[in-house]
């Protein structure tokens, strides 16, 4: 079969309906919450990452399924409880009310903790999945999920709050906030075709880390460069907030120069592994060129 | 080896300091905030469950600590979670300052994040668990603490603030939000053990959902019968509230009958377990006459 961006959404979008499954009436408020913030026309990078590197690694990309969308549900989570009043207090996400605004407070803090206990649940559901290498999944997930990956960049972005940072403090939050799901995305994939070398596992890495740094970048960019209507969301955020980017710390041009760079050393990274790479080509470039 | 409560005790916090590991400086803040709210001087029910249920099924109860500490981690984040403002809005927690008032609300919601996490990853801790039983017990954790188990429970007791509830919403709003948590303490002590047998799984099941409901029982017993000193929180708060309780529902002396029944019930349920069960129906009659 010839996978596609497409056919990994479709497979992706009928799997998440699927795993967020009927539940008793007294809580289907909670899990209507969670479908909302779920089916939101998000790009689904991570779980299509998870697919890919799956099949790269000769598995079937089905039977990662799973991985992929406990990931999604990571991610998922991670924007519920960062749009709560606590944290960044944010009343949109994709030009839609965030989940809190729709659903009120309460609800969408059970949602966020209902994905992030859901996405364990899902990863074992990988049947086609050696028990051992679920279990690798399970702890590739919450070490980079939890204290130490996603969660330990927000507490140090928190702490950085309306406080100039320089590169590394700002380059250590995004590894941490953005980077570290989009490599759990990566390993899980692997994982879930059994891979044990250890070079498959590094290139993984590299080419995760160094896309999702460009990502960022990227993302810094279209702040300065992007209008509204094109990028969904208000252009200029950053500077109105006195946030240190990587434009404001390096200027746009070297910006331009350094997402270039990290998407050609993601690219690089590839040859280590034997089968055609085209998809993770493509899409590390595509992620570099984007309007939004 | 003896293991009494005390020798659980003890391997309890000194496993559970350990899981909470030293971070990088930038997340310090929140593993403070993790390790402030599972110290607390808890009861640690739910793990000394998870390591006895191993004993009595034939195993090591060292090998079930990460699972005995894993559901300890969803109890704790559960609470933290529970107190905050746009939950409870609980200001003290065991005579203590609640996480939230000690390190600010989004600290708190990472922590309570951090904690659901870290749960699962600490289940992979178990090696010398199979994998399998390893993918079981995450299986059956984060069922019984998700949608459709505790955090389930939180949202039928939310639909029914301010409102009366029925005796069969109340019974139902309990077993999920405290009776599901205790249940998977017991079965992921048989699961360690590595039991398969539907006779054992199903009597650990039954003693757990009648010392939980028990639990809650006297629970209401006590917010009428005992004072604020012995108690360690404000006595008749449930009066105060309208809240509707067993207490209230059905009065004090059915409530007595029903813990005493509920009590015998959970002993009677041991009897289909072949090894000594003495330690299992000293704590369900604890549980029953206990002061606080």
């Amino acid at each position: 079969m010839n996978y596609t961006q497409n056919t990994y959404l479709e497979m992706i979008e009928a799997a998440l309906a699927q795993y967020i499954y009927p539940v008793n009436d007294g809580q289907a408020l909670v899990a209507d919450a969670m479908r909302y913030s779920i089916q939101n026309g998000g790009k689904r990078i991570r779980p299509m990452l998870t697919l890919e590197f799956c099949r790269v690694c000769g598995g079937n990309p089905q039977f990662a399924l799973p991985f992929a969308c406990a990931v999604e549900m990571i991610h998922t989570y991670s924007l519920i409880h960062d749009d709560l009043p606590c944290m960044d207090d944010d009343d949109l996400r994709r030009g839609k009310p965030s989940c809190h605004k729709q659903f009120g407070e309460s609800y969408a803090l059970l949602a966020g903790d209902g994905l992030l206990t859901l996405a364990f649940e899902t990863l074992t559901k990988a049947t086609d999945v050696a028990p051992s290498d679920i279990v690798r999944a399970v702890r590739v997930l919450s070490d980079l999920a939890g204290v130490n990956g996603m969660i330990g960049g927000q507490v140090i972005d928190l702490l950085s709050e309306e406080k100039q940072v320089d590169y590394s403090t700002l380059h250590c939050i995004d590894k941490l906030k953005t980077g570290a799901l989009i490599k759990s995305a990566a390993l899980l994939g692997c994982i879930a075709a059994g891979v044990q070398d250890e070079t498959i596992l590094s290139a993984a890495k590299t080419y995760a880390e160094n896309i999702g740094f460009a990502f960022q970048v990227v993302d810094d960019i279209l702040d300065v460069t992007s209008d509204t209507a094109t990028l969904g969301k208000p252009v200029g955020s950053d500077e109105k907030n006195a946030k240190s980017t990587f434009v404001s710390l390096l200027g746009l041009e070297a910006c331009k120069t350094l997402a270039d760079k990290l998407t050609a050393d993601a690219v690089q990274a590839l040859s280590a592994i034997p089968n055609n790479t085209e998809f993770l080509e493509t899409l590390a470039n595509q992620l570099a060129v984007r309007q939004k």
